[in-house]
């Protein structure tokens, strides 16, 4: 800072920087399985202390073909961001159909602390999400899960719920059979005994826990009552946006209901099928003990999941954490020598070109 | 796309990206007047057609120390937002009160097209709408301006002003002579005649144009009713959130009032002095021949400006334009070989390794 000569970066414009090249080092070189159950520990350690973040519905930009939405949220020491899209023509051109960056800022100066990509981030907090409330809902000797949508998402849900509750079966179904060869592929030398299935009904059979992630635009009805069980588990990951569903009604009214941010999963979740004051949980109350989860081994709970910002908050502070110094950094931040003088700064690099 | 064994980023996961080096590059090599002046020709052709943008209040996160916000905008191609923080205690440790960085993304996929540095586009978008604005209200003739407040903004407010009025005489004061200092020694080759005033009594006399372009976070008098004579105009940049003002309500009065989008500087500006409905014009309505801007020789005009989304979506559009291919970019997109074959991204980059 004092050196007027000094015209490279200086410590405080440099932002940590994590690409998707970096994400996938850091998940490999730790272990997915092992990655999945720490940003589990972190969404549990937050939810935990829930009532200290500020909690603003996402800031949602609709066009033709799709989404672009920002998630903030913040307690009173970290700040974080997620910018998503939700595009689903966009398989046509070979992109993503959800793509995601996102943001961590020290509230105390305003500063970001952390750029990093965040589609794989999303799926592996979605899927640690998933496996966290499953292991508050589900009956402990549940191993069995079917597992309906063989999209993109399908494989970190599995590793998450292998890593969380030991889930070593499962019964793959999709509508499109190449998703499910997709699916049964990745996970071949993981620990799985797997079974491709024809139908849903066909996937459900036997199944402690039924995961439905498909990626449908629309209310469709992958599961109806009489397919859901005593005792089971459904973790509904697919609904999560206001036209698209994923349960029949029958199943919701039998089950008990647990949710994220009970304000956002009303008008995203598969409850938006429901009256507005039928009985949910907040997951986080279960998780602080607050309220019982799973009441008896014959109840049926659903996980209706939409994804909150906490989450997204939580595994960015995880990826911070696990940087440590040094590593790929952007020079996002202006740092001129005096902070007024930033045109000064511009005159000093015009001066040394 | 095609070649499973290809592992270096695809074109589908980089986003161009401008740091702060390669921002001031890019504003040396064009000469800062010229980037103001075509700055404000993409706002100016923005504010034309203001109506087909979405207009979202900003998201704003208030904590002891400062604020962050996230201001989103769109039209049907194009969606910006920014990210800027408001920390006034910053400069005592040698940061930015107010930094910034935004992005430019694709409307019709939801993927970025830019990532940029954003605390000296802010700077070079915020003097650019100041002399926009005054070019459609001051007097013609105007080339003498008072510059009230001489911090991080001071210096683009007068080139900006050069560059669109050709306005070549100053009169600087801030209550603090270093700054005032600084901001002559910055402008001293730039082709101004300065003079330095020990109150803003002093600067403002024979002034056409009165800028305010003060920090104090509160409730202050930069300017009182006398001090404003008929015919002048008065570009009111640093009264911007609520609690924080410029101008004595009677100023506004008389005048004839500009703002940027009524429902923010409602809160904002200024103008959260006077009654909810005095009436005032909005610019792009003057910039579109919808609305008269000055009506006579002798009208008193205040551009009360609170700074808008669509500025910065103008500034970004701008970037984008001049970057051209090649250049520095991110990996920051995961582009997997199949869009629904995430985990397989990472199963490849684990088998290269």
């Amino acid at each position: 800072m004092s050196d007027p000569a000094k015209l490279a970066p200086s410590a405080l414009s440099l932002v940590p920087f994590v690409s998707v090249d970096r994400m996938m080092r850091l998940v490999l070189e730790r272990g997915v399985e092992r990655v999945l159950g720490e940003i589990a520990a972190y969404i549990e350690e937050d939810f935990r202390r829930w009532e200290s973040f500020d909690k603003t519905p996402r800031l949602a930009a609709h066009s033709r073909d799709g989404v672009i939405e920002l998630m903030p949220t913040a307690d009173s020491l970290a700040y974080a961001f997620k910018y998503v899209n939700g595009h689903p023509r966009n398989k046509e051109t070979g992109r993503q159909t959800v793509a995601a960056f996102g943001v961590l800022a020290d509230v105390a100066t305003g500063y970001p602390l952390l750029l990093t990509e965040m589609t794989f981030l999303t799926a592996l907090r979605t899927a640690a999400m998933s496996a966290l409330a499953a292991r508050h809902l589900a009956r402990p000797e549940a191993r069995t899960m079917a597992l309906i949508g063989n999209g993109a998402q399908a494989e970190f849900q599995a590793l998450a719920f292998k890593a969380l509750l030991g889930v070593d079966r499962l019964r793959l179904h999709d509508i499109d059979p190449e998703a499910t060869a997709k699916c049964r592929r990745n996970l071949a030398e993981l620990g799985f005994a797997i079974e491709e299935c024809r139908s849903a009904e066909e996937a459900v059979a036997g199944a402690d826990i039924i995961t439905t992630v498909t990626a449908d635009k629309r209310n469709a009805t992958i599961l109806t009552d009489n397919m859901v069980g005593a005792g089971v588990h459904v973790n509904a990951v697919g609904g999560d946006c206001p036209g698209k569903t994923e349960l029949h009604p029958d199943i919701l009214r039998r089950a008990a209901i647990f949710v994220e941010h009970e304000p956002q999963t009303r008008i995203e979740g598969d409850i938006q099928q429901l009256p507005p004051d039928h009985p949910v949980t907040e997951l986080w109350r279960v998780i602080a003990g607050e309220a019982p989860g799973r009441t008896s081994r014959d109840a049926i709970t659903v996980f209706d999941s939409v994804g909150f910002a906490i989450e997204d908050f939580s595994a960015l502070r995880y990826v911070r954490d696990r940087l440590g110094d040094g590593g790929p950094s952007l020079d996002l931040i202006a740092d001129p020598d005096e902070p007024r003088d930033l045109f000064g700064m511009l005159l000093r690099a015009a001066g040394a070109a």
